[in-house]
């Protein structure tokens, strides 16, 4: 189950004698007779496991796309609210095949993996005679090759579940449908947050000059000082572990050095693709909820028996939405 | 080079129109004449390349280890200032070829890869009849099986090279030695932070269960809320990707289901232990160095052309401690 990326800590559960006398003490002061046994401390993984049907949303599916590696299928949600121009171009993209037969290109250590058109970019490699001499960069058809900047967006009207802890990187965060979010109210903006999981769209030296047709996903500590310069445009629902446990490359910002090291991409299809009876069941905790609040809490204080200290504090990057991916039940 | 790491940036750089003029107006302010082209920013790069030799720390060759594993060495710095207990008994433990033929037992994505003996906890393995059965565990000689707990140290007399924005987790973060680290002022603790790197002992119920015998290194979001629950005694020097891009584990937390999973450590050595006139140059920046500060505010605010917004933000596991070695040359 992918909520099981929740349940880390190291091997062995233990003793808890600071969490047992501090939960003990919060109860008491709720006013429950110290006669009454209190119950069980809920850790994040049982409140997964009982939140309700209602806590959970279900995506797009013309928002969540399926990229299939040699290795298994990586399930990446966009975020039209967050990047609608970009999030259009791909599904442009997308349902012109423009993804299939492309490979990942660069792994970077505790930073980034990133996938387009090994032809994309011929005119700048090494070893290329020159731009004229390279003109197999794959089209981009329907699509546009620039998009106008798409690096944050108005707070107004955005609802976020506020995290209570500071952060260092911005005023507020939270979420917001299932992103993580950062946002400056002296400015009125709102964006993705570079975390563990992040997809963003690579751009060039303009910063209209990304287009969405080569993307990346975080794959190390939150690169958060990325933020307010590129496009974040969704996030990896599972999946992760095929790109971040690739190779990684050996050239200038982990780009491998031949192309027989790219990891080629079968093909990129919407959910929405599949037939609606082939579809399987896709969904992510709702963060406007109350089981999303309780995860929150769980994390920022961990009831696992093992924890001695509670940290009374988690930041965005901290935290990863659970999500649940079922085939779809026989009919 | 192993501080290219710090080099991180999306493809293809590019124009950073508001950090050009945030640099010149800053130099103006300070009195530089309107008429004199200001010095072009130092990126991190450039101040890790210009760095003195005075600006370098030679680590104890008795606390840098060496990690062979059948696709390279990882190298890691033991701290005995935060650990000393568990750093003596992990030499010991070296000194004693107690880690060769081990394992790389546990990996488990955004959180930790583990390794030590396969049959320490064989009583515990599903199938084994009982603890009797399996009494294949290789002996600890001269080392001991329990440590006193070492999650923190006193923070008296500790010299940190504080940051100055806030952290989620910790009133005080800065570095020590070269290590991350975060403070309390009100309870007089420090301790290494749990970032990307970091190498800590597993520990089983009780909080005197590790040994240092199995240690596990960090491969992703920093988790922070570990802190105080375990005993950091180190962190990857070099070679993080020879652990962090390995097969995630498919069975709970992260651990591999098959022996033939594991990933066999060929051998560890402590520098100490390798002929002085055959030993690596290992140097680290010194975080108590004016190329240290330097190098921190750089990434505070990237200066490469690319960036078009600053982050004015860095946190303690936003850095890392750039590190050379090479081999000693011919003299």
């Amino acid at each position: 189950m992918p909520f099981q990326s929740a349940l880390k800590r190291p091997r062995r559960p233990g003793v808890a004698l600071i969490a047992a006398s501090v939960t003990a003490a919060g109860i008491a002061a709720a006013g429950v007779r110290a006669a009454e046994a209190p119950p069980p401390p809920r850790t994040s993984a049982d409140i997964v496991r009982e939140a309700p049907e209602t806590a959970w949303r279900t995506p797009d599916p013309n928002d969540v796309l399926l990229m299939t590696l040699p290795s298994g299928t990586v399930w990446i949600e966009l975020a039209p609210r967050f990047a609608p121009r970009h999030a259009a171009n791909i599904r442009t993209l997308v349902a012109q095949h423009y993804f299939d037969g492309l490979a990942v290109l660069r792994v970077q250590d505790n930073f980034v993996a990133q996938w387009g058109d090994p032809d994309a970019d011929a005119e700048l490699a090494p070893g290329a005679a020159s731009a004229a001499a390279a003109p197999r960069a794959r089209p981009l058809g329907a699509a546009t090759a620039t998009l106008p900047p798409e690096f944050s967006i108005s707070d107004r009207g955005l609802s976020i579940a506020r995290l209570k802890d500071r952060d260092t990187y911005a005023p507020v965060t939270g979420f917001v449908d299932g992103f993580p979010v950062a946002a400056d109210p002296a400015t009125h903006q709102a964006w993705i947050a570079h975390c563990y999981g992040t997809v963003g769209a690579g751009r060039g030296e303009t910063v209209d000059s990304g287009s969405g047709a080569e993307l990346y996903a975080v794959i190390g500590q939150a690169p958060r000082g990325l933020e307010l310069n590129i496009a974040p445009v969704g996030r990896v629902l599972k999946g992760m572990e095929l790109l971040s446990a690739l190779p990684r490359g050996g050239a200038n910002m982990g780009f491998y050095d031949r192309r027989e090291q790219h990891v080629r991409i079968e093909r990129v299809q919407r959910l929405a693709d599949l037939a609606a009876d082939q579809r399987p069941d896709v969904k992510v905790l709702r963060t406007d909820s109350r089981e999303w609040a309780d995860f929150v809490e769980a994390r920022r204080n961990r009831r696992d028996a093992w924890y001695v200290h509670r940290a009374n504090a988690i930041d965005v990057c901290g935290l990863t939405v659970p999500v649940r991916i079922e085939p779809r039940a026989a009919k």
